[in-house]
């Protein structure tokens, strides 16, 4: 096999398939990338057993005159190689005794390679009728919601977010069991039966990261123990976690003894000095209280001092409340909201906290309150 | 004591007293910064008794109608504080107890203070006939010197940068006995009494940070025990370090047997991609070979693969040269260099190779070279 290709052809692609590779991996073949050179062009594909990526490069970005076959080489020296050479033709040559010489005008390497059998199949199968949405919305979705997933193996169901479908109406909701988010979605066709998987949070966030800027459509096609993404010339496929996901429709409350709602900037730059005074053993608590239309948030630490903060507000009506939260998840709340308001929504000082952006129904955000008053 | 000032003159100085502060220190004093409100204006301090910091800020800068007076409080709360509050006039008051009141509009935070009689004496008096530099000088010296001190406390000397006056040269010297940089400047004065001192890397850092974009001098008076530095409206003191700075003057030679010269950028890439094939354990190790007009760069790790680079070079001899080094010295010699080409001098394959700016005799960088060959 040899090739000779653009480097930043190249080095665009590894950059997908170097996020199939854990590097803690202890059986080097999962720390590998698979070069497949076809006919049609070159696929690469890499795997840790979790997550598998494929992307395809089409034969007219590879310069003329090349032959096929198939090599398996450690994915973070041929990424960084290929990330450090300059943006020159770049030849890959098989040699023998299992190794390829990748070379440019004044540059040699070789680098050892794996067994191309070795390499697990990926099995990267389609579905007869995928779910299509955009990346934006797709990548709006995991940004709304992947921060509140837990992050401790305790229970593993909520390390994970949630997708549910009923007809067209998609669920995608995280929780660490204190705070909730969850995004609802209206798909343009109905699926046939419901749907209802985890998917781990991280290669969630890795699929996002491999997203273009311009606006593509995905494909999500759903197994019993996996779910593939297609996407531009990339196939990705992630593990599902088993396991129940909690049932949270009951949890978020639908008549409320008050609302308020609150300048959004003015009101995140308030908890940012509140935080000063609040610590992690104290779990970030932090007190609220609401009279009239004044909205005062406190704080101490009784060595070192305390803080009183005032806001105005609007009300829905004439209630008052007296609660403590986390200044943390309030500020993780508030920061995926993208609008000038926000609204808060009460029923008690032991009832959870409702978060929204008045203007978008699809994003609810929920806080569970702290005990203190 | 109470007066009223905005927001980002406070906080300018905050920024300068803050570097005094080690949040290490189990004296809690020390993790302080004294306000003193004089008829002339406001002087902020801090120190860890390793480095002392005093700012002062003009009456002009503050409301009128302040009360004089001082106080001693947790510098990093105050700092935090300030920082997140928005560009308002903030008021700080000291009421009973010993706390102080800071309070803009919407936002009142209290703070305990620590006892102004506990916070030493800082001892920044000056000296007849300070040394006087330009802090864009000053931080040249800083960052071409600074990273090649030892970071190992097993020998305290060579973790400082040594300045070293006779007449009107000074000389600044680090090294961390396995490379060295050493930078020489012309001063405009001579001085009377040689000075050879060590000043810790750390301190010197922090001052370069302090000093702002626009030409400035600074008065340099030097004490038998600490070095004051004097710029603008702020005072620096740092302690010297104890101890004999190695006597580098004849580790540099003066005659050659090969010297080469490099454009500089391809060398640092070429460099950077070699490096991939070193390790740590290795010493970074990477070799070069100069044959004719033709240097190659090598290296390799057996159970990875190899790499071997070539660059063409100009020579000042037909003599070849042989020899190992590590690539992270040479990196690092390099990027402190801010010109087209570098020139390599050599005197043998087990003797230092000596890195310049052929435009600049005032920088001259030194590597012990490995035996592998």
């Amino acid at each position: 096999m040899n090739f000779k290709i653009k480097k930043e052809y190249l080095f665009k692609h590894l950059n997908y398939v170097i996020k199939g590779i854990s590097n803690k991996n202890i059986r080097p073949i999962l720390n590998c990338i698979k070069f497949d050179l076809e006919k049609d062009g070159l696929y690469l594909s890499s795997t840790d057993n979790e997550i598998a990526i494929k992307t395809f490069i089409d034969k007219k970005y590879i310069e003329e005159n090349y032959t096929c076959g198939k090599f398996v080489v450690f994915g973070k020296y041929i990424y960084e190689i290929i990330r450090k050479l300059p943006n020159e033709i770049i030849s890959i040559e098989e040699v023998m005794n299992s190794k390829i010489f990748i070379s440019t005008t004044n540059s040699s390497f070789s680098l050892n390679c794996n067994n191309v059998d070795e390499f697990p199949s990926l099995e990267l199968e389609e579905n007869k009728n995928p779910i299509i949405l955009s990346n934006k919305v797709l990548k709006n979705i995991f940004n709304q919601t992947a921060f509140a997933a837990s992050t401790s193996e305790t229970r593993p169901a909520i390390t994970g977010i949630n997708f549910k479908i009923k007809n067209n109406i998609l669920e995608c909701t995280a929780t660490d069991s204190y705070r909730l988010a969850k995004k609802t979605i209206i798909l343009d066709e109905s699926v046939k039966e419901d749907i209802n998987i985890i998917i781990p949070t991280k290669n969630l966030i890795e699929l996002s990261k491999m997203f273009s800027d311009d606006e593509e459509q995905v494909e999500i096609h759903i197994f019993n123990n996996k779910v593939i993404f297609k996407f531009e010339t990339i196939i990705m496929l992630s593990r599902l976690i088993n396991g129940t996901y909690p049932d949270v429709s009951k949890l978020i409350p639908t008549e409320f003894l008050l609302k308020i709602t609150i300048n959004m900037n003015e009101f995140y730059s308030l908890l940012d000095r509140v935080s000063l005074f609040s610590t992690e053993e104290e779990k970030n608590t932090i007190k609220l209280e609401c009279v009239d239309n004044t909205v005062t948030v406190k704080s101490d630490i009784p060595e070192i001092g305390n803080v009183v903060e005032k806001i105005e507000v609007q009300k829905n009506n004439k209630e008052n409340i007296k609660i403590a939260f986390s200044s943390k998840y309030m500020m993780d709340a508030i920061k995926v909201i993208d609008s000038e308001n926000i609204e808060l929504s009460f029923n008690g000082e032991i009832k959870p906290i409702i978060i929204k952006n008045p203007e978008d129904e699809n994003l609810t955000q929920l806080i569970v309150p702290i005990k203190t008053y």
